[in-house]
């Protein structure tokens, strides 16, 4: 019997897409072949390479003078790639400290550049997004970075920033094609594929053409945006299953009716959560109700001795994943896309039963 | 119905992977969870991280001061950051050039350091292996790399090299599991994934303990075996679905009686199409015997007009990916451990009847 799993990554996939995959797994559309073992110099897997790739340019409407990247690494190792892809004669970057991941993010990023902090969250215990006419940019930096969506925090912002002719750089891992976004806007966004993606091992980078001319000498081939671009992210062996997997879930996706619907669902499938959230007396959620992530939604108890017993409890109905990150405690709820209305109302009516018999 | 996959990899996998992999992709072992969406950190995926490396390490005999790493971005990512890895404070790695992985690797260990190619196989077009008496080491080298079985021209050490105290470096990616080898011998083994272990994506990284602290500071964490190694190859989300398959080709290979087994029988198999092309007067390979590949044959036809009718009866009669890689042309098969004698057999059959008709 399959559970509700409230994972933050690697994550809940659609079931038709692993109904899929396993009908799939031995012979590939006749091929005679599993798509693990596909060249991915074949006319089959180019096939599904290029599928996957327009179906995730109509989904986010991806214009055509930025190209779109599936690479290696993950959100982490991304964190040093963006800047050695950027920083070429340019000294300094800005970073919006909203979390564990911008922390993670600037942490890296000092690797290759000078990091100025223009905005943080920790004066508050990172439970808001700093509003821009806060920040302190600097004029001329390499780029401007933003984590939209806190996976640990449970914060997502609501607005795009203006950083004017300083291209803005966007961790989206844990949020992208769960709303509609302007893509325009950003010079790159660069997620890890295991919140609405597909398996981990899979890195998306959106990057728009004019910034491919900057990479750091030190760039590793593999992780060399332009190079990539060249040799449409076949400079190597890319994770071809994976590839295929994100496939299926942007068919789903279309099928669904495209990010605007699905964003539509999310807004009120987190709604259901945050609104019982506010009107507990025992569970409670202390981010700014106008940056709360649709995506993350972390929670504590009135009485942390009792998360235990509730996680228990949660497992025996058949909800799993939910103690939150090691680095803030409490629990915490992925509801990502292929999370369906009825997990969430599960989960709910779990809750307050509980609160019913222990608050 | 199954073809037979002569792809130099992406490569064919056990049949019996395949089935398990389908059958358990809705619901692992009861966990209501495919294996792609359960979070890194849970006890499932642990147990499932676990058993493969140890399955690994019963394979190849890898000694307890040796770490395993499963790590992302292929032999290629690998290039750069096997260097980025062992350089700090010694300017100049050795390299001994034997084909195209070889040139790749020397090419973008450059970024970081200064190549010295200690012997080279192009003056007779790659066909064989340098004897290690004609290698110009480096005294007090970072390292001495080599490609121990070369993809593209079919050429495999048949010795291992005996650097002192020089750490052995060697890219294993097209041979790594497929015969038995003395893993004390070497400071760093490492290897993509996609041709006798899983699906691209993931990279194997084997290293001495006492080589872990020579990283540059400009290694991204998530390439920076140090802090890898301490985390269990999870400081960053790992390619975990491409570790559970790899754990259950380990599996598969332990059933099969593991490497030396394995060996016994890709011996037998290369030895069935060498002994052909060594007897027939229309195909032809150029390696010389003693360096010739168990894993990767490419051999030409008399007449390179006939390479497209041959490529082309060889999918009718269900035998496919026979094409040579595009550096060098002509034919190649590629016949790892998944590759039954049946497949070698069909194929040789098939190269007769062929040779008959047209030769």
């Amino acid at each position: 019997m399959r559970v509700f799993n409230f994972s933050a990554g690697p994550a809940v996939l659609p079931e038709v897409v692993l109904q899929r995959a396993a009908a799939e797994m031995l012979d590939w559309h006749g091929s005679g072949m599993s798509v693990m073992e596909m060249s991915h110099r074949g006319k089959e897997f180019i096939s599904i390479a290029e599928r996957a790739e327009a179906d995730l340019r109509a989904l986010l409407a991806i214009p055509k003078h930025y190209k779109v990247l599936f690479l290696q690494g993950g959100a982490i190792g991304e964190n040093a790639i963006v800047p050695m892809n950027l920083v070429n004669g340019r000294a300094v970057a800005d970073y919006v400290d909203t979390g564990e991941w911008s922390k993670k993010s600037l942490k890296e990023a000092r690797k290759y550049c000078t990091v100025n902090v223009a905005a943080s969250a920790s004066d508050r215990g990172y439970t808001y997004v700093p509003p821009q006419s806060s920040w302190q940019l600097t004029p001329g930096a390499a780029y401007v970075h933003v984590c939209t969506n806190e996976t640990i925090g449970g914060v997502e912002y609501g607005f795009t920033p203006d950083t004017g002719d300083v291209p803005l750089v966007a961790d989206m891992s844990s949020h992208l094609l769960s709303r509609v976004v302007d893509v325009a806007k950003y010079g790159v966004i660069y997620g890890g594929a295991q919140k609405n993606m597909g398996p981990a091992g899979l890195t998306l980078v959106i990057v728009r053409d004019d910034l491919l001319d900057r990479a750091l000498p030190i760039t590793p081939s593999a992780f060399h945006w332009q190079e990539q671009a060249a040799a449409d992210s076949m400079l190597n062996t890319p994770a071809t299953y994976s590839i295929y997997i994100a496939g299926l879930v942007f068919e789903w996706l279309l099928a669904q009716g495209g990010v605007a619907a699905i964003e539509r669902v999310n807004v009120a499938k987190s709604k259901l959560l945050y609104d019982y959230l506010d009107g507990s007396s025992f569970f409670r959620n202390d981010v700014l109700p106008q940056d709360r992530s649709r995506m993350n939604v972390p929670f504590k108890l009135a009485d942390p001795a009792l998360d235990g017993e509730f996680l228990k409890g949660a497992e025996q109905h058949g909800m799993v994943q939910l103690k939150g990150h090691r680095a803030v405690g409490g629990m915490r709820a992925s509801i990502y896309n292929a999370m369906p209305m009825a997990g969430v109302q599960a989960l709910v009516d779990y809750m307050r039963e509980f609160e019913r018999r222990r608050g």
